[in-house]
């Protein structure tokens, strides 16, 4: 049994998903899953679905091929085809906080995340232990202004060599410049920890207990040539009273964050998640 | 433009989804909507669509009746298809408190309801004059041990005279028998002050305050002849302390039963729910 | 039975708390609620009290007179002294939204609030039959930029000659200028639909959507010169997605605008509010 | 500088929070923290309270005598002292599950949590590598129908030799006997997969599956003879809908239970929970 699971967006149309779903009958597939959306401001159609072939002589890259020649041109489809069972490599950069990266490990190891982590990135050598304990690789690149770019080239390189699909910045703390941004665009995610756009940049937490809020949050986005104005991918909040300091702002965030990071890894990773024009569609 | 609202469910089986997109192409219809799901367990495939025909000539009778002959009986399908535009018609009973009456009022005058309230039910008098001052008609259908059985035929003839499409029970404070349950099946939706299956039956917030939960809730639900047992529409719960005496949970309470009983009847209005095994599917 | 509500704040330094719980036990009172508060950043002691006194001859003027000779100085105290039975006037201005309006009506009606609603005022006539139909003076003050001075000397006029204690603005929809706020500091409660300081100004739903976020809000807050910047009295969220148009928004960001301005209402009607330093601490 | 926390409860009677509050000027203390809670149903005054002694001398010994001399027998107070800065020694057990102990374990490590671990003890060896990466000394203590009354004496002699103050359950999956309940009255915390009342004992995930509920729940209580029934300490919530299998609400379940154990951790560990009747009273 092969399955496949395929993202696509078009400027919207009559007959769009009648013709996508009789295409997957005409090919023998049958349709398990399917979603779409409509924004009707921009005019545009999202699509996810999820199609069986029980043929053992089923192929995805040919079956890329009819679909192109059937189906894209003719809608002009923007689109994404995925081996289902393929599991999307992912890269871990860190700072030298703790938390994200307890939960995210905890996580893959019990077998709830589907995905691979090839390796561990910090700028820092703090939680190389962590990484060892968890038997995942760990490179340490140190980061200072004057070798940012030598850094940035030498994690390029190390994301080439171990094809990975996509990157978490599990409060990794450093700004990511252009030169991963374009080669990773909507494949790097971000938690930041406020709820945006409340609180852009350093110290939230800080700006938060000034400001007096009554809730905070988190925020978890694809990083963008703007700081922390991504594509949201999720969000979640918590009451906070005048009662809380800082530190407990800090300590209550921890968990925002490590629970919105999560679920946007979740998401990205089992293809639930379309950007278009900075915003976000998710079939959850 | 003509438009129509489908569900359906059945056995799940190849090729459903590509047969009915199928026949909606082939009746010149435009999808513009469509949501699936599959219960694993209970191997049961559910389906909402939405179609849109250009037609003038387009009648909802005759596509029902080409539907029931093209796929019905071939795939062994329960099925629901509204004429998308015609609003369904609800009657409200209310006993003596008001606040989801005032909710629900103050919402449908706004607009906010896609559906037509053509009276009111009450055991008692006293709020009468909120009707009135919404231009609806009220009917005071006293109910006693003694007259509950001619109270019921009083109110199944109301029903049948307004062409009811379903009863909304705000906080209506009496058992409904089977008499009218038979006839509108898993079309009365009840709010009850509690998070379901905990504190079933009468005083919940008495039981949660004896239970000492540091959260309460609010459960919308179909009737069932099990009371308080029916099918889940909406739930919705808020923290509590200890510093709540039985009467902050009651006006606690009340904010959530407003809020839950309107979701369920947006949902329900707009055929939004479908009901399998005493289970709910909601494409929302 | 006399009882008092006592609001206090000062620099913190010791014996403040055994000094006034002294004070009332000297002068034969009976503390029935104590809570307290250190800002620990500003150096800044906030304390409510209630406390209960038998004796016929309590006067709360004479024990205020007492209570400044004895302890103000001293410790260099603000306070406010209330007496626990007295409601405090509320003054409803209102432009042409009503789901506030009727939300406060509705409760008020069902003496869920402490307090008392003298009268009504809008910039438009649009909601007189509902103020007519809760029996409440409606007062149509029209302001246009030419009139707004007048408009607003006006509205002195009627807050002065019914002796009202705080101004709710149920999504009045027009900036009060110093004229009023002066007058009534920290004492006009404004509901804005969206989560502070995220959104700020004028159709903050419409940014929501426009930025993707997954989560919306409402905020309660004290009217201050720059704009939707003064201290949150209450702040509540709820969750969205891509599938909601900006209608979608505003219809649900109701319910939190509702439910979030009847808090802070409450709040403040039962004097749980103190405010320093353009921050609430909430005694709750 | 000594620092006591204290929590007494007795009958509601007058004058009690200033006789506390002079008692503690008197002995030439400072009170930092106050807060008190009445059960008006029951007659029971509750007061928690921080107080500061600048004197070498202080002995927190001494400090008991005397305020047993002259305040416990004339209030008949139920009353506890502790040196603020003791932190108290917490024993963890666990079983096959790993989630909550990477959670806890996490929290330990970063200084999150005010407490000791000096052991954790499970019916089964799976989990010692994780004790072992935190160095941990690990127990492993086997349980089986005819060894359980065995097992339980050896835990109580390892509780007692290290001198433990709480026990916490860790989704032990094991109903502990009154063996231990006597000898730790509302010192064993357990987390309950659900949101109590509702699915009591085994399975709860299976159950709020069953019965098609729109919102699960984690609750953590302390341990009393009748399953599931003690004083709860903290819940939460999280929404569901049919598109989640049995699965998917263990597996959200999951982030819950961690949650909401560790908070109640905090607040046991703070001396922030009195219990009366089976009921919890939370100064947070």
């Amino acid at each position: 049994m092969h399955k496949i699971t395929l993202l696509i967006h078009c400027e919207d149309q009559p007959n769009i998903i009648a013709s996508v779903t009789n295409f997957m009958a005409t090919n023998k597939g049958n349709i398990v899953y399917i979603d779409q959306h409509v924004d009707r401001e921009q005019n545009i159609f999202f699509m996810r679905l999820e199609c069986e072939f029980k043929s053992d002589a089923f192929s995805i890259e040919k079956f890329r091929n009819i679909f192109k020649e059937v189906l894209v041109e003719k809608f002009q489809l923007k689109w994404k085809m995925y081996a289902a069972d393929k599991k999307p490599r992912m890269a871990l950069f860190v700072s030298k906080y703790d938390h994200c990266l307890y939960d995210i490990l905890g996580r893959y190891n019990s077998g709830e995340l589907f995905l691979e982590i090839p390796f561990i990135l910090s700028n820092h050598a703090h939680l190389k232990s962590i990484a060892d304990s968890f038997n995942i690789p760990f490179y340490h690149v140190p980061v200072t202004k004057d070798t940012k770019y030598e850094a940035e080239r030498e994690q390029l390189k190390l994301l080439e060599s171990y094809t990975i699909d996509f990157v978490v910045l599990a409060r990794y703390m450093q700004i990511v410049s252009n030169l991963l941004i374009d080669k990773y665009p909507n494949k790097i995610i971000n938690i930041h920890h406020s709820f945006l756009p409340a609180f852009v940049g350093a110290k939230p937490y800080h700006s938060a207990y000034k400001r007096g809020v009554k809730i905070i949050g988190a925020t978890s986005h694809y990083i963008t040539e703007e700081l922390d104005a991504g594509p949201i991918i999720e969000q979640d909040v918590t009451h906070v009273s005048h009662s809380h300091s800082i530190n407990d702002l800090i300590s209550k965030g921890r968990d925002l964050e490590k629970i919105v990071l999560s679920n946007a890894i979740k998401l990205h990773a089992n293809r639930k998640v379309m950007v278009f024009n900075n915003k976000t569609v998710i079939f959850s």
